[in-house]
């Protein structure tokens, strides 16, 4: 299992643009087979910092991700919303274990 | 309800004390009646980087949770194994909303 850990910086007044798009992507990554879970979140601290958690059965499932349709259209959506280049790091589960757990 | 995400860093040969006291506090907190996940990871690059996942009803359980005896303990040993001051963010998911989703 793999855990894709995605840091979001959009510019001012984008938030909401953000938001809309990132929620299409999720509908189409939770259909996926190798995907286990796509939390879509913002900071409290910083309206325009967001985060996104995906977690899939294996990294051969972030790179079949990588090559989807939702996925291709939301990277070319949000491109000219982000204040930074976003920052992705993959994490290995220490726990929860199970598939189910997730 | 809130996401609290913690980015650790511990000394290079604590890592699986790190782990072995992470995991004690996890089953802890997913006691605690107001929280709902507590995800331990470990980056796949940087194997001594970490990453804790934890999601509360409230930022109210949140608190709660740092008076507990468990993340009182966690803390306290952890201390010393830390590289570098550790990070907390909290986050409120955009996505998934309902709680019987986490």
């Amino acid at each position: 299992m793999v855990v894709y850990c995605v840091n979001v910086y959009v510019k001012k007044g984008h938030e909401e643009d953000f938001k809309r798009a990132s929620l299409e992507n999720r509908e189409g990554t939770r259909r996926e087979e190798g995907n286990l879970r796509f939390d879509v979140l913002q900071s409290n601290d910083d309206p325009s910092r967001f985060f996104l958690y995906e977690v899939y059965k294996s990294t051969e499932a972030v790179d079949a991700h990588k090559q989807t349709e939702h996925y291709l259209r939301w990277r070319e959506k949000v491109a000219p919303w982000m204040a930074k280049p976003r920052e992705g790091i993959k994490f290995t589960p220490v726990a929860p274990q199970a598939e189910t757990d997730w």
